[in-house]
């Protein structure tokens, strides 16, 4: 038995391809899933020059399942992000830092045939996560990688609601980690290009916003984290400058450049650079229930789950005017 | 009353010069040292093209105190890094960071009129460190800036016995990280320019070492934790493809470059970058009865305590031909 689906892909020429693939019904503890929608991620962007499915902010109604499947039922809603089947084996898994695992079977690698941009996905179901009732599917999708990526790096790397945190950038991870970081009591400064969006980032709880285009020194007292969420890589002289001695800045930020860190004022003020990317499956975990007890809704655009609402997603990403994270919803 | 003192400065034109200087006897919780030992550390060459006394790993005996002096006594052997006088209420002193204390005094802006190249100096007994008998001064002398620079790393950063350690340049703060680490019982690696150093590095207590010019990837197992030492920075690319997912870099080496590190593996990897200088107080101490109970003995080389010495030293330390720390040593 085999099951057929729609998928949008990338190609080479950069354009958003419609088609349809076919995999083997699922088989011992894998999943399939009748998705319904999908965030729109910066990452896709990454990724649309190859001829391989877009998309790992899913979430979708679980619709058959394999023999050994024991963590969801039928009509379960569940989300994924990447793809990450972990061996739960290796020195990382072991030490709680699986989204490193040693030996993970990662989308964009093994499974170029599946993705979130489309009807339907295969996934085994130790990389689902039931989604609780209480949060609508569509702000769930934004949570899978978007919200797991920023509360990765508030929960693992142990930002406490008394410190004083800098958010650069209010887009899809930006005005997440602003809400997260204002419910969890911190002071939340945010750094955004332009005024535009001061108002929503305001409401979203943070207490100061400063522009930051054409600025070369902020007047800002020093954050003890430094959580950069930008689309492209910021000159760092003036960001190590409101930085704390002894605190921390993340580059969340893909991209193909070196980061280029005056190195003096980084180790005479015993900052640090903490790399991190997606999150743990514990963190994720924990994200989702601190959304439903603290009744945190992403703020999203919805569009149609067809080709033309991936595109016009995809462009609007670029052009950086969606408030605040793109998700394709299917009609039904 | 005054106390005249022989200085050596550095100066315009880099030349280092001779000078007697003068201070009031030393009053309140002052005290005045006889220095007898000096290491020449690799920062003394950044600051040799001003009208400074050069100079931060001195040793020497009390010869004066204050009146308010309460911890050391006329007789007693003591030690100082970098003149740190820090003030013990700020956010950084109370959260035991007082390297990064935000009102501290520092050597090489306040104080440009002593340092440890000299035969006196007069420091606020806060800053001083009692050095046990056990070690003798041409020994205490390179653990106040070089030995604390690496210790600082091991404790604050935590460091384990079960960690895999890299160590990059094998000089003064280099050679005293292997031998802490080993001692720790860590498993160290080494990478070196060339040959030239394996057998001492081996002696050391490191279990593997590599040599580093002209290498563009090493075939190294990864480390957790890579304390780079060099004097120049390193090309960081085949560096980062030698630590663990989750481990950390120290880039302990003083300049006026950029880091320019790889954005993707650090944040695929999760890799930190952690800025360190100095150490704190605490840390000091401990290491100073580390180096007591496990009897470390930094390699050392003496010289004389004159212009002649301090010159052959520098120059000897730029060549990079000092086996592994320079000591000017006073003659009584």
């Amino acid at each position: 038995m085999s099951v057929a689906f729609t998928v949008f892909k990338g190609s080479a020429n950069d354009g958003i391809v419609e088609a349809t693939t076919s995999l083997p019904s699922p088989t011992g503890t894998q999943v399939q899933i009748k998705i319904t929608h999908s965030g729109i991620c910066g990452t896709d962007e990454h990724y649309k020059h190859l001829d391989m499915v877009l998309g790992h902010e899913g979430v979708g109604i679980v619709e058959h399942k394999g023999e050994n499947v024991t963590e969801v039922e039928l009509g379960h809603l569940v989300g994924w992000g990447f793809y990450h089947k972990t061996c739960g084996r290796c020195e990382l898994c072991l030490r709680g830092q699986d989204q490193y695992c040693l030996n993970k079977q990662e989308y964009g690698t093994a499974n170029h045939h599946q993705g979130s941009f489309g009807s339907r996905a295969i996934w085994d179901e130790s990389c689902l996560y039931k989604i609780p009732p209480e949060i609508k599917p569509e702000h769930a999708a934004p949570l899978m990688c978007g919200g797991a990526t920023v509360f990765e790096v508030i929960e693992t790397y142990n930002i406490r609601p008394t410190d004083r945190v800098g958010v650069v950038g209010v887009g899809g991870l930006g005005h997440l980690a602003i809400l997260f970081l204002a419910k969890m009591g911190c002071n939340v400064v945010v750094f955004s290009s332009t005024e535009s969006k001061r108002e929503d980032a305001l409401n979203f709880g943070a207490s100061e916003f400063y522009i930051t285009k054409g600025i070369d020194r902020f007047d800002v007292a020093p954050v003890d984290h430094l959580i950069v969420t930008t689309s492209f890589l910021p000159n760092w002289k003036p960001y190590l400058d409101v930085v704390k001695r002894r605190g921390t800045i993340y580059p969340l930020t893909v991209s193909p450049e070196n980061l280029s860190i005056p190195s003096l004022p980084l180790i005479a003020r015993g900052i640090k650079v903490q790399g991190s990317v997606g999150s743990t499956r514990g963190v994720t975990l924990r994200m989702l229930d601190f959304v439903v007890r603290n009744k945190i809704e992403p703020v999203v655009e919805l569009l149609p789950f067809t080709k033309a609402g991936v595109e016009e997603g995809m462009a609007r990403l670029r052009e950086g005017s969606v408030r605040y994270r793109a998700v394709l919803a299917a009609e039904d």
